[in-house]
């Protein structure tokens, strides 16, 4: 099997939402092969969308690594910063753009992919003007604000043709696939009970603390819970119920509870119970409780790091798995999808799912009441 | 330190519901202490009510190293069982009942305390004879069908001055202990989210999955969940959400739920979120995220094979503690509570308690909506 064929295989795959008995071996040569000297292919343009923390440490450096996505432009309010990044990624000046003539990237042939890392709170109208200025869009999660704005970023990729995935980076990480291959299996039987925690422990000021800019902890954090229950169980949910908290003696939850937990049904009658905050020791994990073993996933979250147990009757297996880097597995992902006109796995419906979701769990924590999906 | 002082001790500190800083040691030396030849107290006398499963392979052969107990009397309705029980065990045969003349306990002075080991529907009313026959009792947890018939073994109780324990084993255990010491130590902070699951695989035929005789999956595996929470957060839940399930393809599941799912919320802020049932891998684990820490039991409620791990900050430590026998400890201290006149730390009460959660529980899944407690 050459390098070629298992990353198209791989990537096949994955657009199938499945990895067939045996892709995993297919899946860690694909992996490894991403430190071979890049391919022929054409790597793709990305302009980078805000330069904060995600971007600077993770998204930037994950580059060198690309075999078929290149820093290209970069976009900020910050002229000083965007020079400076800029001269470290090799990114030219006259690519550097900021909020003002944002859309004269319609007129950068240099960029093909606009990659949104801003604020949750620009999301949708950043994101739809980088689709209308004909570039394709990989969007942060959440994906925005609520329902009604993922619904316009979803109708403005179909209007204008343009590719739209949200960055769920964990669909195209080996140990949350070979988690997800082993729930659906079929040998640990349904899953009965899945549960998923994601707590941090957010410092003040934190633009992540603001109701206006951010979606508090249930979006911020509650979302990677909610996407492992459906990734991994393959089901929609159709109830929830949900208890927040917003304490009155801790300044930094003025606009924001400082936890929310919920419980999400699904046809099957699988029942999943998470948690999130912003004011705890950080814990990142699921489990699955199925009818004859058990899924463990700790660090289930992190851009690394991940670590997974099979239990299949008496036997626990830890995943022996080539770890990857999550951002440049993702960035040449998404480039594949636009280089051989491919729906993502994750396209902005991905997202709305969440966002709905979202919407179900805040409606019970204010109603008191199960809400219906 | 001697031996009896450290017993003593440890018993004065358990009474008080907490341990303070350096009574883990004392604790592993009074449980040390447990393997050495019987001290000169007299042994009180105990009838086993109920020769099922849990009276025959734990509660039996934990007399062998109890030191203020001994097997005196035996209850069952199958008498040549009850006969063959009592020869292996060494129960004078005229001290076998059935429960034709269960009430001439009265009259039999060679027994001080009764073990009600029945099926959940029988608690109540064996509970209420048995303190009526003048003899203090450890009941089973559940304690009882329903509130109501809780509130009336309190009574009966209250009315005969006899003691009423119920037979929560983790509260007199060494793991779960530290557990809660860590806890409400101060280091962690305070605790923000518990998560706790209770699975079992339960095969037809079995009296659980009866609604006339047992109280489902709720009751029966959940109330491990429910006290956890109690007892690791030190507070009493004011609300809960519930979700249960009742599949209608599987003949197990006729009378009572596959799984209940429900999440509690403490006045601290604290939310703890729960799943039980009988139709899945086993899995009994809590988890607690505070502040600044972490707790995470494995095997949490089993009859041994606690794993306790304490996280504070980046520092994890596995607790290193001697394992103890639970239905030795347990007996052993309900008879010393009885000898020295002591409240229990787990009187009818907090039965009582821990079922006033599962029916706000129970009425969350009916109403689907958020009930105070």
């Amino acid at each position: 099997m050459n390098e070629h064929t298992s990353r198209r295989d791989f990537i096949r795959a994955a657009g199938h939402g499945f990895l067939a008995a045996g892709a995993m071996n297919m899946l860690t040569s694909t992996v490894l092969a991403q430190d071979q000297p890049a391919a022929t292919t054409k790597k793709l343009g990305w302009a980078i969308v805000g330069l904060g923390q995600l971007a600077l440490t993770q998204v930037m450096p994950a580059f060198k690594n690309c075999q078929r996505s290149r820093a290209a432009a970069l976009v900020s309010g910050h002229p000083d910063k965007a020079d400076r990044v800029a001269g470290e990624n090799g990114v030219d000046p006259k690519h550097v753009y900021d909020y003002e003539n944002y859309d004269k990237l319609k007129d950068d042939p240099n960029v093909d992919v606009v990659y949104n890392i801003l604020p949750d709170s620009m999301h949708a109208e950043y994101t739809i003007r980088a689709l209308r200025a004909g570039k394709h869009v990989l969007c942060e999660k959440p994906m925005a604000m609520n329902v009604k704005e993922c619904e316009q970023m979803c109708a403005a990729a179909k209007e204008t043709g343009k590719k739209l995935m949200v960055a769920y980076r964990l669909h195209y990480e080996p140990f949350t696939m070979a988690a997800r291959d082993a729930a659906r299996g079929g040998k640990l039987g349904p899953i009965r009970y899945f549960e998923a925690v994601n707590y941090q422990n957010v410092r003040a000021p934190n633009i992540r603390l603001s109701r206006s800019t951010g979606t508090g902890p249930l979006g911020d954090v509650g979302v990677y819970c909610i996407n492992a229950a459906r990734y991994i169980l393959g089901e929609e949910p159709i109830e929830a119920t949900g208890m927040d908290y917003q304490p009155k003696d801790d300044e930094r939850f003025k606009e924001v509870p400082a936890r929310v937990t919920f419980q999400l049904k699904f046809p099957s009658g699988a029942i999943a119970s998470c948690g999130c905050g912003f004011d705890g020791q950080p814990a990142r994990r699921f489990r699955a409780v199925c009818e004859n073993g058990a899924i463990e996933m700790d660090n289930a979250f992190g851009y690394g790091g991940q670590k997974l147990r099979v239990i299949e009757g008496r036997q626990s297996n830890e995943a022996q798995l080539q770890p990857i880097n999550h951002f440049t597995r993702e960035m040449d992902y998404f480039s594949e999808c636009v280089t051989s006109d491919r729906q993502p796995e994750t396209p902005g419906e991905e997202g709305l799912a969440d966002m709905k979701v979202i919407a179900a769990v805040e409606e019970a924590c204010r109603t008191r009441r199960t809400t219906k999906l």
